[in-house]
């Protein structure tokens, strides 16, 4: 039986990208991107030396084997995926846009195959003691239909069972539901959580926090309702800031960054985050090495087209010891 | 009142496809077509010279309006589409191959806009004596779903009751329907047929006849059957064979081409064969100089990439005046 | 008679550019663009929902017909175009610089058709009362030739005989005229003008105000010389200024940009402007109506790539709402 | 301990290819693809659904890199690829060439991490009884170094002495060795070998045949000295001939094939041989069904662009159960 | 003061072409090649190991210099190019064609440069009777304009003069001139040549022969007015024939040929019939010889891109040697 | 004998960068550009309008050809490269960054001709009184080779015994030598220039400076060791300084940039310096002339993709009337 540090779960999709910042009207043709939330922090944590399974359920046409054969490559185990001859590949489609104009996204990700996956298609044999140490998932699953919702739920009740630590990326999706659905159905993931990440804005917005709440009002909302878990609030180019149960607050600033490829941005956070936090020495540190190897490899993975944080461990330590500003070319 | 010389109704996809005979798996980009048999039809009648207006319905985002600002610059009215915010616009994937390997295609349409048309959505004032003078139809738009079919049907029946030509092309498409229910879906349709389009290997195969029955024998079989239409039956390399009511049978040779966009050859040859139908000066030579254009657009398409038959008037004229070979640099 | 809501006449070329900011002598590709001043505008104008009419002269050649169908697809009405077999379709290259190296551009238009079109070759059956309501033209078209000078001046004629509002874009372009001679042919037009558009730096150089000359000081100078005409001088970061006759001159700031496509703001801005003039409720708000729509309008046209402004009416209706910077990414 | 199907061992190089049939002094670009005999070969065999294992020594480098995870991909297992800071990753050129002109390969191997792969670096514990089935090698890894092909004759000895299938495929490749010095230096793989490969006209020259020698001769001059293994000549568009020891030879036509990617080919149908002869029910069939296999694998490869036979078992077998020809579109 | 082999007069393009046979009004793009009659020739000849000077007249802008320095790459002398700020530089849009459909040239040269020079700006300097060896003009000089055929006649006048040999390529071009103005503006030079070039199908056209007079026909037809010179005519894939004045007719059948790039093959057979020529070592196999070098050259520029023979004096060697048939992969 | 302005000599590789700030193990093709630091230098100052030869060594494959005619195009003579069939052409693959992400380069140049080229291969005959003004040589030659290091010694011995102004590039490369190492190994070129060019960073690194170590104290650092020589230090963003023997120093500020190709602003500095000396009217003004003029040429070739400084000189003189700032766009 192998066994995994981080197991997780969700939908990934193709996406479809007008080159130069050409409007989709204007395309005559799509660079290909792939891109799911889990799969990118999956993609970043192998990259960085963790062993880490993806589950998802994808059709098995070329555009499904596009999709596992690049998240593979990276060194993920997509051996548990589930594969269907039914449904479809989920797509978006993004218009990269400059100031005044944002980007802008076009999902075509209903009927997905992962959509449609129930929790009897999880790979119970995974969810074992040794399976793994730590499974994460996010609120784009439970978003997606009421079979991925429970299918999540099912993964979140079989991780809490062996006793491996839950990881929970709010990741709202403004298209997929409203922010009361959200808050209620992000509720039950948020209270089994160990690690909740999201950003402020959204916790403002799910949590019907006035507009210009401070992180530490968040925060305490918050712990008032989750208080048995590590809460990490992103905030953009002002940092993260998180703070353990019982803890104070740690703040760590935004690596300067001129980014090429803001997508992937928060997911590659989490892997940083999670790198830091299951490779730390001690508990003392934990919580702000994790925020320090987060806000690196975030930044990182800006300067990065496509969705994944194509880094390597020792750019990041690079990246660490050198604090901040971009590299110098060396040769 | 705008008049028109010919209608269509149909559902229109965009075409993604790896450029150079790459396989969808080794993709890292897609080129962007526009492709649907009956905008492809009127694409071609619309730059030979005819006045002529596409109906369909499509998702009002940047996907669905590069659809059909893509068939309006070349002359087709796009004015009496029905737009709306729900379901999605149609996709396929073709990979396009080499011997062995056939060209194969990805749908990705279920579920879009133009298969949840109703009926109800048709522009029902252009459907009046003096609104066109032919409706085009194809056997796709019957099997997208129920409520295409009976849109479809509704057409023919207010085409019909206004006295306009009626023209039918089967379009077998083996990956939506079989040809069982091709052939039940399409009976309607060809019993109400003044002209009626299909591959010989088609017809073998929804009227279950032998896998060798000759042209003949399948223009009989179909005589039998719809004794009111002009039937016409492609056979690639072999040409197409056409035969009026209680007419014999006249055949046209195919023009020597060689293709580089295959995809929309037959779509073509009804554009040709329906411009020289409506601009026959007499009875008599009208079948014979319907096949010559429709094998000349044809034979013309092949030599052009994407779907729809871009050509000209004056190059279909020279191409029939020279009878067949590749034509010289003019320069 | 269709009506429209705009007409406009002018030169519209094929625009090649290297890509990726290489020099022309490294270029081993163009890009195509499809670019005019009043195209650009008409472009504008209609995806914002105006019935707008572009007139010129184009050789019937492959180019000439791609500038047409390009200009058709977004909804501008190209009918009436003249065609001809004689001289040549207009181009020019963009040799896109970064600091300090400024862009380039290398005029290939002398000769074009546009600059050999007559006055006797202008549709005269539309213009007519009920034609339109408004006619825009620039200073380019007096610029090409004396047939273009003629053409455009017996526009003027018949738009003034209609009752049109008169709306000229001065365009100063320095490789086509000398200040001198550019403000004398532009003079008859600005006599004539409801509304006057210039940059302020062109009106000092044209009028050869002091080089430092304040906006009031060129205002001051424009009302004098032409009282009859609302002016408005934009001051690219710096905003723009408008007066109307006997108004008191109201300004509006310009809205943050990362400039991804800068050629063609000018023309935004006019079509924003003329959209929010056209539209607006009340005599009152006009002015600043309009310099919030053109100003609204070529900020985004910043961020597209190409020549002309590929904006829907709701992106600008956002753009007003929020004010300033980039919006989010929405998904 | 993971057990194989098939362990192969060589080198693989980025592989850089101006587009369009340029010459490289014309290009301005190069497409990147990875190419090596053996992991070609391997890819084949794990999209066919065999545990096929790919042994080789690579520069720690995004190049590397590049190479390892694109033959990952595809579901080789290169856990055990040696890394090494030093030296350099392989590449070659080549310029596709239509008629007369050939296509050119400018190898630029020397020096590379694989030709200095020393025989203490195999990972002996792999070869053991219960490692793999079979081990397959090429006469290129000898051509490369005395270290490679040191590395190769101690892979042989490990395989014989684990009692595995040996495969050899000759592979002369004349810008690396002389005929005289390939034929003596294959000598000790040939005589070990359960399954020889080499196409004729190679034979031919190695074994100093007349030019013109018939495959029955070369088959009897080969199994005079070679009398352990099953022979396989290749003869391209004259398709294969086969004998196994003390057997009579069997002829295999080629399929029809329009290539568009040529190089690669061979690999491929060692890849379908081994498919077919390590899947084959009876001994009886083997040699037959391997042939082909191979014949039918290669065929495709053929119409796919890079090294590597990207194909799909239902392919190869829709290929046998058709026979030859191009298969038709599907839709 | 330099010496040459060749000096050669004329005008030179940049050819803009849509990729992968896109007709102009599908194009996005232009792929960017430098083209004319003699540069193409010129460069040919450079590369075989000639001494070559180009003369012409260029608009010293970045695309002149662009052409320029293309040809200089190639090591022809462009030294002697007449720079001016006038004028504009010709342009060729090429639409490639596949059967039916032919390919399409739309030329926009009119107004360059080069048919606006003088006699007066060759640069008599280099017309002495030590500046060179040979000659070589094309009868596309001659139609531009009255001044450039001026100039050809004057080049034409200095080069007898200084007891050189004369090339003349007839080079017929159906849309600058009518074949009788051709035939007129031409027979000055034929009656100079000591060698002329021509495809059968232009003499037939120009000489109102038969549109079926055999090649022998033909070349008895130009005997009888050209007694004095040598006359080559191409004849496509039936090969070339040629005649020494009072000698026999010479035939050489055309190399087989897989064209990737048409355009050029006849200014490549002059390269190459003019390379044979100048190194001939005896009269008697200097036509033989010529023919053969001519084929050859011809042949291996239709598998290149562009309009320029790149080929080197090994490849012709080499297919001389080997007689026919595609060349193999060399690794 | 030709005469020279220039004469330099070094190794100039093959650049591959994947497009659009990719990493190279997502790259799936590369740009191609050619690029060494003194042939960087030599494009630059033949643009400007001096005479200068290249001097190296390349092996005569089509990459080689590719480096040569590149270099060649622009003016500089390579006909006195040393061509060879053995050893291979050096290559680089550049992997374009952005903060906090530092461009990568993984050099591929071990083994390349110009690494063993002789001295006795120098063109001895180039190396007298009259054959050049100037002679620049580079740190990078020293540090390739033995060889390599002897050629530029013995170059540098020629240069001095014609008299020639020796210019030297300290060009320190920390890939392929250590700072101690090239401070040895530049020690003689240092001691014998009369111009001597390093960035600040380098000499504080090389000559073991404190880290932030003044420029005045670099200065005075090098001028107690190379008393004879001009230097100049750059500072990036904060502009150059610059000191002759005994004089005071100078300062010149950088010119506002927008980097699109950082690669070669050092040589392209060079160039313009060099350029400035070598036409400065006076003594007195030299040194201040060749900073501006060095800084100008580095600002352009920021805004220039590739290596070399693709400027011309009246683009030069327009950034030096205007100062700073992006040039405005001229139409």
């Amino acid at each position: 039986m192998t066994e995994y540090d981080v197991i997780t779960l969700g939908e990934t999709m193709l996406r479809l990208t007008p080159p130069g910042f050409r409007r989709i009207e204007q395309a005559t043709g799509f660079d290909i991107e792939v891109g799911g939330s889990e799969s990118n922090t999956a993609i970043g944590l192998a990259r960085l030396g963790l062993r880490v399974a993806w589950l998802s359920r994808l059709t098995d046409n070329p555009l499904g084997r596009l999709i596992a054969s690049t998240i593979a490559r990276h060194g993920v185990d997509t051996a548990h995926v589930v594969w269907t001859r039914a449904d479809r590949v989920g797509l978006y489609f993004l218009e990269e846009g400059k100031a005044p104009r944002g980007s802008r996204v076009v999902y075509d990700r209903a009927h997905s195959a992962m959509s449609r996956m129930t929790a009897a298609k999880l790979p119970a044999e995974l969810f074992q003691a040794h399976g793994a140490r730590l499974l994460h998932l996010t609120g784009i699953t439970p978003a997606l239909s009421g079979d991925a919702a429970a299918t999540a739920q099912r993964a979140l009740e079989l991780g809490r069972a062996a006793g491996w630590t839950i990881s929970f990326d709010l990741n709202y999706r403004g298209q997929l539901w409203s922010p009361a659905a959200a808050q209620a159905g992000c509720d039950a993931f948020a209270l089994a959580a160990d690690l909740l990440f999201a950003p402020l804005d959204d916790i403002r917005l799910l949590y019907a926090l006035e507009p210009d709440a401070s992180a530490e009002a968040a925060l305490a909302a918050l712990a008032a309702r989750y208080p048995q878990t590590t809460v990490v609030l992103t905030m953009g180019d002002q940092g993260v800031i998180g703070c353990a149960p019982g803890g104070t607050a740690q703040r760590q600033p935004a690596f300067l960054a001129e980014p090429v490829g803001r997508i992937g941005g928060g997911d590659a956070f989490v892997a940083g985050f999670l790198y830091g936090y299951l490779t730390a020495q001690t508990t003392e540190e934990r919580l702000q090495r994790s925020l320090q190897w987060g806000a690196a490899v975030a930044a990182l993975k800006y300067s990065i087209p496509g969705d994944a944080p194509l880094v390597d461990r020792s750019e990041v330590e690079a990246l660490l010891a050198q604090g901040t500003g971009k590299m110098a070319l060396q040769r």
